[in-house]
C-alpha cells in the first residue's frame, strides 16, 4: 500500500522543505495564468452559440463583444494590481473582503471563489475534450469518461506537490501562447492577403432578432472569458521575494497575452466569415480555415486541450488555498488545513477532484449546459474585492490614494453592472442554482464557525478549578457472553484497576446463564468479580445492558458511572470478521453515542483477544 | 426508527412465543408446498421451449415426458416419506447425508440445497412477472424492476414471522389449486366435445430433428418441476404434533396434487395443439384456449402470479433454516443462528433476499437463462439424501428394513440418473455456474469450521492455571492535542487507576509542542503526568505515536503494554463529526489491529466528552 502511495504521489516530503515551494516568474505564469488564457477556449465558443442564433447579422457583432470583454479586462487587471501592492501576503478576495466589508461579505467572496474553482475544473475539462472531440469525432461519444479521466490525472498531478506540477506545466503553456501567437500572426497576413470572408454564405439562418438582450446575453458568455484573472493575486506568497513585484509584472504579461489571444482569435473568426457544425468547436473551424487540418492543426488541438488541463490545475492551487484559509478561521472543516505528505493540502484537492467529478458527471460533459453557472461567482467575487480596495484606500489614504481608489472603483462599478447582467441574462439557464448556493454556503460556514468558537468556550481552561482534584477508583462492568480465556485476560485486568468489578451476561438464548454460572464457579471467579445473569426475553443485548447499567450506576450512587471492559477478538485475517458477531463494536458504539445529560463520563476499555493465525 | 421499524415487520416477540409458531395442515400445505407446485409454471414453459425446436413433431412428445416426470415425482414422495418418518426432527438432506454418509457428502447436500433455494427465489418471482407480464404485455419492458419488487414484499412478509405468513399465504394457494383444477376439468369436457386440436398447422418450423438428446434435454428442463417437494421433510418440525404423521398426510396431497396439474396442463396442451408467442407463457396460452381471454384467463394469470410469490416464499422458510443449522455446527457464520425480534432468523432472511436479488438483477428478469442452472443442486441434495437414507436402513435394520432400503434405493437411482442428464445436457447453458460453484461452497465451509475449531481450542479454559495472577498496574500514555478540559478530565480519571500516566504530544505544526508545555506547566499538569514531545517531520500521528509507545514499553520492560486513553469529543449532532479529525478512531483501529506476536495485550481506553448543543 505505502510503495504503491509512494510511486503514485512521491514519498512523503519533510515539513523544513516548505519554504523551498516557490516559483520563478516564468514558472508561476505557467502554474497561475492558463485559467485566464484558456478561457478563449469556451468564452470563444459560447459568444459564437450565443450570436449563431441571429445568423449573419448577430455573427457580425462578435468583434465588438470581444473588444467589450477586452476593456473589462483592462480595467480588472489595473484593480488587480492595486490589490497584489496593497495584500503582498496573498490578496485574495476573501481575504481584501473580509478585512474590509466585515465577515459576511467576506464569506459571500469566499463561497463563490469556492464555487467557481470547481466550476472551472469541470469546464475545462469538459472544454478540453470538446477540443480532443473536434480532432478526433470518434471521441464525441466518450466526453463524460474522458473528462473524468483528465480530472484523475490532473487530481493525481496534484497531489504530488506545487513545484512539480509547476514544472510539468510550463511546457504545454508556452506551447499554447506560442502556437495561438502564431496562429493570429499567420491570420493576420492571410487576411491581408486575401481579404475578408463573407458570412452571409455560410452563417446559420437566423431564428432571433439582434436585440440588446442577445448582445448582453452573448457580452454574459463572453465574461466566462474573465475568470481565473484573480488567481495571481490570490497566489502572490507562491512568488520568489520580492513576491508584489514579481506578482505584478507576471500579472501584466498575462493580461497583454489574454487581450491579444481573445480580441485576435474573435477578430480572425469573424473576418474570414467562419462558422462550426454541432460537433466542432469555432477555434477548431479558424485553425481549419487558417492553417488547414494537417499537423499544424492537431499541434494547436494539442495545445488546446492541454492548456485547459493546465487551467483546471490553476483552481486545484487556488481551492485548498482559499479552502485552508476559511479552515483556518474555523468557516470549514479543521481538516482542510492539514498539510499531506507532500505539503499540499492534499484534502483540498481531493474535495475539489471530488465537487469536479459530480459536476462533469451531473452535465454529461455537456459544456454549454455548464456554463451559464459559470462567471456569476467570479464576478460577485470581484466586486466585493474591489469594494473592499475602495474601502481600503478609503480607510488608509496613503499616497495618492484618491486615485487609487477611483481605480477600484471603476473596476467595481463595472464589474457588479456585469455580475447583475450575468445573473439576470443567464438566470433560467442555470445561473439560479449558483444565486440559490452562495446564501446556502455563506450559512454553512457561519454554522460551521458557530460550532468551533462553542467548542472552544466550553474546553477552555479558562475558569478551572486549579487543582486536579482525582477521580476514584471506578467500577467495572465486564460483559460475558461465554466463559473464555479472552474473559479472563480482560478480568485481570480489571482487577488490577478496580475493587468493583462485575460481570454481566445477558441470557439471549434460555439456558446459556446457567451454563456460564456454572463455569464461573468452577474457576472460582466469583471471588474476582459478581456474576448477574441478566435475562433478555426478546432477545435484545444492548437493551437488557444498558438497563443494568443504568440500574447499577444509580444503586451505588457514587458520582460516577461504572467503566465498561469490552473483550474483543481481533482475527488473524479480515474475512473472519464476518465469522463473529461484532457485539464489542455495536456495544461501543451505542454507549458512546448515548448522550449524558451531566457531567459523568463512562469510560470504555477495549480489551482486544489477538486470534492465531 | 423503532415505530417504523415496528410498523414494516410487527412488534418484537418474546422468545417464550416460540413453541406457539406451529401450523395445521392445511397451513402447512400452503407454506411447504407452493415451491412444488407452483414448478408447473416455469416446467410447462421449459418443456415447451425444448420440444418447439423440433417443431410440431417434438412438441408431441410432452406428453410422455410429463409422465416420465410424474413417475420420478412418485418415486420420490415415497422415499421422502420414509424420511419424513425416520427423521420426525426435520430430516434435511444435510441431516440425512451428515448422518449417515459422512461430513463432506452433508457438505454437500447442503450447499446443493441453499444454492436451490437461492434460485428458487429468483425463478419464482422472474416466472410470476413473466405470468403477470402475459396478460399485460406492457410490463414486459420492466421485468427486473418488477421482480426486485416482489422479492422485496415477500422478505418483508417472512421478516414478520412464520405464522403470519403462513396466514397470509394460505388463500391464495388454495386459490390456485382450486382455479388450476377448474381449469384442468373445463378443459377435460371441452376436449371431449371438441376432440383434437392439429399441432402441425400451428407449431414452429422445426430446426432440429427429434433426438435421444433433445428428449433428455427436455426432461431435464421438466425437471425443474420437482424442485421443493424435499420442503416438507425438511420442515417437519412446524407441524402440530404428531408432527411426522402430519408431515406424511400433507406430503402424499401435495404429490397427488403435483401430479395431476403437472400431467393435466401438459397432457391438454397438447390435445388442444396449443403454442405460445416469444411474449407469453405456454400456460397463459392455454388458458385464453380454454377460458378465452376474459375475467377467469385474469384470474388464472393473477392466480399464477400469487402462487409464485409464495413460492418463493418457501425458500424463505427453508433456507434460513438450513443454513441456521450449518452455523449451529460451526460451518457459517453464527450470526445466522440468531434469533430475530419477530422469532426468525433475520440474518438467513436478508441473506437469502439479497442473494436472488443478485440472481435477478445479473440475468436481467430472463427466465429460460436462469433455469439452467436450477435442478442440478436439487436432484444432487435428493440423491444424496436417498443414499443417506440407504445406508440408514442398512445401519439400522429395522422392521420392513430391506423394502424401505429398496424404495430409497430406487430413489437414489432415478435422481442419481436425473443429476447426470441433467449436468451433461444443460453444462454449457449454465449448470457449468452451480457445478464450479458446490465445490467452492464446500470447502468454504469446511474453512470456516476450521476457523471456529481453532478458535475453541484456543480460548478453551481446559489447561488454564486454576488460580487468578491479576495484572500489575497499568502505565499509561495519554495523547494531548491541546491542553483542554477533554484532556484534564481523562487525565484525572488516568490518574486513579494508575501510578504512572505519560502525556504524549506529536508535534504535527511547528510550534504548538511549546504552547502545550507552557500550558501543561502554567496549570501545574507535569506533577500528575509527565509530558513528552514527539517532533513529526513528514506530519503524520500515526507513525511517531507508535514509534513512542514501542519505545516506552522496550524502557520498561515489565511485561506490560502501556494502556492507551484516548479523550474523544462526541458532538451534539452528527453532521458535526465532519469537522473532526476523528484521530481518536483512527488510533484506536491502527492500534486494535496491530498484531501482536507475543501474548501481551494493549488495552485502550476510550474516554468520551459530549460537546453541548
Amino acid at each position: 500500500m505505502r510503495s504503491l502511495k509512494d510511486l503514485l504521489f512521491g514519498e512523503p516530503l519533510p515539513t523544513l522543505g516548505l519554504a523551498n515551494e516557490r516559483l520563478s516568474n516564468i514558472r508561476a505564469l505557467a502554474a497561475l495564468s492558463p485559467d485566464a488564457l484558456a478561457s478563449i477556449a469556451y468564452a470563444n465558443q459560447e459568444i459564437f452559440l450565443s450570436l449563431a442564433a441571429a445568423g449573419a447579422a448577430g455573427l457580425a457583432h462578435s468583434w465588438q463583444i470581444a473588444v467589450a470583454i477586452a476593456i473589462l479586462l483592462a480595467l480588472l487587471a489595473l484593480s488587480y494590481s492595486q490589490t497584489i501592492w496593497a495584500y503582498p501576503g496573498g490578496g485574495g478576495s476573501y481575504t481584501v473582503a473580509r478585512e474590509n466589508l466585515g465577515e459576511t461579505p467576506g464569506l459571500l467572496a469566499a463561497g463563490a471563489l469556492l464555487t467557481d474553482y470547481c466550476l472551472n475544473v469541470a469546464v475545462s475539462v469538459t472544454a478540453g475534450v470538446a477540443a480532443a472531440a473536434s480532432a478526433f469525432p470518434a471521441l464525441w461519444a466518450y466526453r463524460t469518461p474522458l473528462a473524468l479521466v483528465l480530472l484523475a490525472a490532473v487530481t493525481v498531478a496534484n497531489l504530488r506537490g506545487l513545484r512539480e506540477s509547476g514544472g510539468v506545466m510550463t511546457v504545454p503553456v508556452y506551447f499554447f501562447i506560442l502556437i495561438y501567437l502564431v496562429l493570429i500572426g499567420v491570420g493576420l497576413v492571410r487576411a491581408a492577403g486575401e481579404g475578408p470572408g463573407s458570412l452571409a454564405a455560410v452563417a446559420p439562418p437566423a431564428t432571433v432578432p439582434v436585440t440588446l438582450y442577445l448582445l448582453l446575453h452573448t457580452f454574459s458568455a463572453g465574461c466566462t472569458a474573465l475568470t481565473g484573472i484573480e488567481s495571481i493575486s490570490n497566489g502572490v506568497p507562491v512568488f520568489r521575494a520580492p513576491e508584489a513585484r514579481h506578482a505584478n509584472q507576471t500579472m501584466l504579461v498575462m493580461a497583454a497575452l489574454m487581450a491579444i489571444l481573445f480580441v485576435g482569435t474573435s477578430g480572425l473568426t469573424q473576418y474570414f466569415g467562419v462558422v462550426a457544425g454541432p460537433e466542432e468547436t469555432i477555434l477548431s473551424a479558424l485553425t481549419r480555415r487558417i492553417f488547414g487540418s494537417g499537423a499544424l492543426y492537431l499541434a494547436v488541438q494539442a495545445a488546446t486541450v492541454l492548456v485547459l488541463m493546465v487551467a483546471a490545475n490553476t483552481s486545484f492551487v487556488d481551492f485548498p488555498r482559499v479552502a485552508s484559509l476559511l479552515a483556518r478561521d474555523g468557516y470549514l472543516p479543521r481538516q482542510l488545513t492539514n498539510l499531506g505528505d507532500r505539503l499540499v493540502y492534499s484534502n483540498g484537492i481531493l474535495l475539489l477532484s471530488g465537487l469536479a467529478a459530480l459536476l462533469v458527471f451531473v452535465f454529461g460533459g455537456d459544456l454549454h449546459a455548464l456554463i451559464p453557472l459559470f462567471a456569476v461567482g467570479a464576478f460577485l467575487a470581484f466586486t466585493l474585492s474591489q469594494a473592499g480596495m475602495v474601502v481600503h484606500w478609503l480607510r488608509l489614504r496613503g499616497p495618492r490614494w484618491r486615485l487609487k481608489a477611483l481605480l477600484n472603483g471603476l473596476g467595481m462599478v463595472a464589474t457588479a453592472a456585469t455580475v447583475l447582467i450575468i445573473a439576470y441574462n443567464k438566470f433560467l439557464d442555470g445561473a439560479w442554482i449558483v444565486v440559490l448556493l452562495l446564501p446556502i454556503l455563506v450559512l454553512s460556514f457561519k454554522r460551521i464557525h458557530h460550532h468551533y468558537q462553542h467548542m472552544a468556550a466550553e474546553l477552555t481552561l479558562r475558569g478551572l478549578p486549579p487543582s486536579l482534584r482525582p477521580f476514584p477508583r471506578p467500577r467495572i462492568v465486564l460483559p460475558v457472553s461465554s466463559v473464555h480465556r479472552g474473559v479472563i485476560k480482560a478480568l485481570r485486568y480489571a482487577s488490577a484497576i478496580s475493587d468493583e468489578v462485575t460481570a454481566v451476561h445477558v441470557e439471549i438464548t434460555p439456558g446459556t446463564g446457567q451454563r456460564v454460572r456454572q463455569l464461573w464457579d468452577e474457576w472460582g471467579l466469583e471471588q474476582d468479580a459478581h456474576l448477574v445473569i441478566v435475562p433478555s426475553p426478546y432477545r435484545s443485548l444492548i437493551g437488557p445492558f444498558l438497563a443494568f447499567l443504568d440500574q447499577t450506576d444509580q444503586e451505588h450512587n457514587d458520582g460516577q458511572l461504572a467503566t465498561v471492559i469490552l473483550p474483543e477478538f481481533v482475527p488473524a485475517h479480515t474475512w473472519e470478521s464476518f465469522l463473529h458477531n461484532q457485539t464489542a463494536l455495536l456495544v461501543r458504539v451505542v454507549l458512546l453515542y448515548r448522550r449524558r445529560t451531566d457531567e459523568r463520563t463512562r469510560a470504555i476499555i477495549d480489551f482486544p483477544w489477538y486470534l492465531r493465525d
